[in-house]
């Protein structure tokens, strides 16, 4: 059986005052965190911080240690609330500069409404590169391992995808759902002895509570071994069956 | 003018392997963050971490050292991937001991379907207190300034609600927004004079592309002083009108 220590791994970083606030409904961490795991890069942490210096630096500065890849979202702009370029600068510590290519696109894309706010989005970290979408004109940029995206979840979606082919990943992983209408108590024991059977996969209980009276569990199978999770899978059915359950399964 | 510099502050620990690989889109989040807001308890960081001891632990001991108040979320239930318990117990240097009363209520809940499965989540750490809700029987603990909860919405939300008011509270958060048809590059230099103007209210400044071409911003003026929000809403009006914009304005 391959083996699949070899991941590499990612965390989110989430910029963003109106996430903390409870404004904005957050959708960035499964839009990334969804095709992290189908490129085989494993999500280990994320985090929400403020608009704040201290807070962006020091979390980068600590996620990049950490991990393959770091992925912030928000803070790019032309408004005063918009430093995380300024703050990855600082974190890296490198100086802040106009990046002349981004200088030209600003220009040519504004023409005669080009000004000084939006000169701004053109500093970026010195030795950054340019992250480019199909939607907008400037949508961040990449220095190491830290690819900083837009908060806005169109223009940070359109430049993940044209950034993950980029990456280096992983044997991606797969997983399968087994939703049956047993209650987690009843089958604790029995699934804890098939977990402990397939140790490669990870296997997840999620127990609902629905109106009118829908309740029961769903088993996630999760893994990088696609044979190893279907057998985990099956293993699962079958403890289902025995307890007289009745289930539906999607596999991967 | 009053001051607030005292408010009370939070963080939350989402453990979740379901999130981290992108199965699931959090939502318990925006709930407690939304609630926090209004209670005037200021939420300053977010962690998503996986099922996994050494970064729960790890999380925890940094998070209640530097905040009011930490709220967990997930790994409370019966099956083998439910260690949050355990690793709070392990975080604090305690034991993790049985509850007599969480003994009862689970005997008396589950009657001849009580079994050792469901006597796991008597076990909480020692000189922890159980949560109530009005949902379910079981579904989390408080040890000092961490609140345990269920990571299933809603029944994470009925413990929540009834454990909010017996926090130390602060000067409750408001916000006014104004959505007008401008663009940010226009009027960023404008929007950071009136942030300078307004030092105490946080305004943030949020684009938006929809489709059909509806381009435009979102500015949220943020703080504890409703007379400084509105002060400050209204120079944003003003500015707006300055550049011929349209705009509509909810206020708190």
């Amino acid at each position: 059986m391959p083996t699949y220590s070899a991941h590499p791994t990612a965390a989110i970083l989430i910029i963003g005052n109106e996430i903390l606030s409870g404004r904005t409904q957050d959708t960035n961490i499964k839009f990334i965190a969804e095709r992290l795991d189908k490129a085989g890069i494993k999500l280990l942490e994320v985090r929400v911080i403020p608009d704040d210096e201290e807070a962006i630096v020091e979390s980068v500065n600590t996620l990049r240690a950490n991990y393959t890849y770091v992925f912030t979202t928000g803070g790019i702009g032309t408004t005063h609330d918009d430093i995380t370029a300024a703050c990855i600068a600082k974190a890296f510590g490198v100086q802040l500069v106009e990046n002349d290519e981004m200088l030209e696109i600003l220009k040519g894309c504004h023409q005669e409404r080009f000004n000084e706010n939006r000169r701004r989005m053109a500093l970026i970290p010195k030795g950054a590169v340019l992250l480019r979408n199909k939607l907008t004109v400037a949508t961040g940029f990449n220095i190491d391992n830290v690819y900083c995206l837009a908060g806005m979840p169109t223009v940070m979606e359109a430049s993940f995808v044209l950034l993950l082919p980029g990456l280096k990943t992983g044997v991606p992983f797969v997983s399968n759902t087994v939703t049956c209408n047993l209650r987690e108590g009843d089958i604790a024991h029995a699934l804890t002895k098939i977990q402990q059977a397939h140790s490669s996969v990870e296997i997840g209980s999620y127990p609902f509570y629905r109106t009118p009276p829908d309740i029961g569990v769903s088993f996630v199978m999760h893994g990088a071994d696609p044979y190893a999770v279907n057998a985990a899978t099956d293993a699962v059915v079958a403890m289902v069956q025995q307890f007289n359950g009745t289930f539906t399964i999607v596999r991967f």
